[in-house]
């Protein structure tokens, strides 16, 4: 069976783009041909999986021919992956299976959202319809009351507080604040993100990660024609995905996520690994309480200590076994649901191959991970990295 | 490399359904599951595809995992797969390289429509942003507009007139009469034909396919299981797909469609077939000149011969070498967007299986073949089907 290496890897910064949806894709594609080290040209791309949720402010359609005619990749087999906010996820994966069948040598993966395009009334849409909608939003909860439900319902379980989400929002704001690429590129103390404008009970603004416009390309490549591109590839190991009910009542418990727990049990046999060999992670903290979680269901630390976990610094640059969220994640790089998934790819990418500003590179990492969740977590898909082939 | 295989294929009937989107997806999945010959449950199944539009009237959202959850799939991978029209021709393209890739055995590919709970501006919105946005649509140009475009440059160009349109609408309406699913089931006069009302001259109503309601299920399986289920497995011999540009007046001549082309060529080659192998093929006439350049850019006819060979009767059932549309095609049988390029699957499953209405059996076929387009062209899935394994 064919391994897959990922061999280049772009991205528009994320934030407030005027650029237009095509200008945007074709930044983050441009970005990714630019990283590959030698030889490529984008007529060796064979096929490629474009992840978004909203498009171009609801007005554009066919998206992915669209995006590949404006991208240098007019011809090729595309599609466009929609997920809610794991598009890209399950884009990449879908991306990694194309090749591992034998039918595409090197293919993209991407993502993108032009979430400001849309209206506040449309932002809330696209966003409450990756939850539920009979039974929670047409009900009136919002998409952050969602994750808001979860956390009261942790802190009832476990002897947990607000407390233990701040500590994660402030490591992602330090985290993120050096990243050329982050939306939000600022420190956040502990007593402002303790004290922020209330969201949704008990999750501040400070909790919540924003909307973000941008966009993602990774370049995906088989075994045996990697290395005529790059002498550093970077392997994809494992890839899995999984499923769960999309309404929280119907879920035996809200204080795990098993689509997280599956995909990424799965992921780790395939990569030949345990959690605790994992040295950097980018995880799908869409809210704070959804990266305390992440923390607990991809097995970082056991279930009921993601709070002392995160007050103890664990997953901090440097500082623990693992560093989770070395970009900053979605609450200081940015959420633009679509580009997210193959946005952590980036992450990932680059964090292996000692390419990301000196300031905020992790050390010594040798093995990643990509957890990227659609919605309250009715989907998931864990992907699992090494500078190592398995 | 493992081969794959199509042990079960069902659908909803097509037309205004009042079942609500789970309801028809849950119908469509049941009867794929009850067609399978023996020994299948559910719980089989490893990953699934499925193509969508619009989705449940613009409300319901992260509508793989709601789909999969409904219909007792839940906990598997499984995402939305968006290619305008051709959405689930490539919702059953990647289900086909996810059991090449070997990481599956079986896996579903599906899709579902429900244009009538859209109003009639958001139903116009969605056929309208197939096509392209920025220099058709927001100019005013309309969906059946973009094909009658064509229709007028082909008439130009070859010497053909309208008439050569109707004898396809009239061939289509007697093929769908007797298909239990077809949305709209019965004969069209030639003069009725003739003179229906003008949509988009030259393009009448009985040019043009209805919106339609519906839902479409495949269940594939890798050649090594595939006997486990039945003792006639339809077998994928090719699996092709390419995109071209997304606006009329990019491209070089608007009376083909070159990711048409591209695709057959090599989903040809992939099956060792030539055109002239084909015994029946479901191909995609949103409007009856589609079916016309169809008919020609799959290699039935040559260039410029289309309207003779419709009128000749080549495409008619048990008449001509080939028959094109047995089902009624989207004329007759309906286009559900989302649905409709798996529902191709299901009627080539059926006919080569010899499992249709005995009054619209296509004798002594062999081999077939779908072709699922994206809006105006831009995006194209062809797959050709055999009772023999290539």
């Amino acid at each position: 069976m064919v391994d897959v290496a990922v061999i280049g890897a772009g991205q528009t910064k994320y934030g407030n783009h005027d650029a237009s949806l095509k200008g945007m894709w074709a930044e983050a594609a441009a970005s990714a041909f630019a990283s590959v080290d030698k030889n490529f040209e984008p007529k060796h791309i064979d096929e490629a999986y474009i992840g978004s949720v909203a498009f171009g402010g609801s007005q554009l359609g066919n998206t992915a021919a669209l995006l590949t005619e404006h991208s240098a990749m007019k011809g090729i087999p595309v599609r466009r992956v929609e997920n809610a906010c794991a598009s890209s996820g399950f884009a990449l994966r879908d991306a990694w299976m194309a090749i591992k069948s034998g039918q595409a040598d090197i293919v993209v993966a991407g993502g993108i959202e032009k979430m400001n395009d849309l209206t506040p009334e449309r932002k809330r849409f696209w966003l409450g319809v990756s939850g539920d909608t009979e039974w929670e939003r047409l009900a009136g909860l919002t998409f952050p009351g969602t994750y808001a439900l979860m956390a009261r319902r942790y802190f009832h379980e476990f002897n947990s507080n607000h407390d233990d989400l701040v500590n994660i929002s402030v490591k992602n704001h330090w985290h993120g604040k050096d990243n050329e690429y982050a939306h939000i590129r600022k420190d956040v103390s502990f007593e402002k993100a303790s004290n922020g404008f209330m969201v949704a009970d008990p999750l501040t603004l400070y909790d919540c990660c924003p909307t973000s416009d941008g966009a993602s390309c990774v370049i995906l490549a088989a075994d045996h024609i990697a290395k005529k591109f790059t002498e550093d590839p970077i392997w994809i190991n494992g890839s899995a995905a999984a499923s769960d009910y999309l309404a929280l009542h119907d879920r035996p418990s809200i204080t795990q996520l098993i689509a997280t727990q599956k995909a990424a049990r799965k992921a780790y046999d395939m990569g030949g690994i345990n959690s605790s060999d994992i040295d950097i992670a980018e995880v799908h903290d869409c809210f704070t309480i959804a990266e305390l979680l992440a923390s607990e269901d991809l097995g970082f630390t056991k279930r009921g200590s993601g709070g002392e976990f995160a007050r103890n610094g664990l997953g901090r640059r440097n500082e623990g076994d693992v560093c989770i969220n070395p970009s900053g994640g979605l609450k200081s790089k940015g959420h633009p649901l679509g580009a997210t998934g193959t946005g952590q790819t980036v992450e990932i990418f680059k964090q292996l191959r000692g390419e990301v500003e000196s300031s905020r590179q992790v050390r010594d990492a040798e093995i990643g991970l990509t957890h990227n969740v659609g919605g309250s977590g009715a989907t998931c898909a864990v992907h699992v990295y090494g500078r190592d082939r398995k």
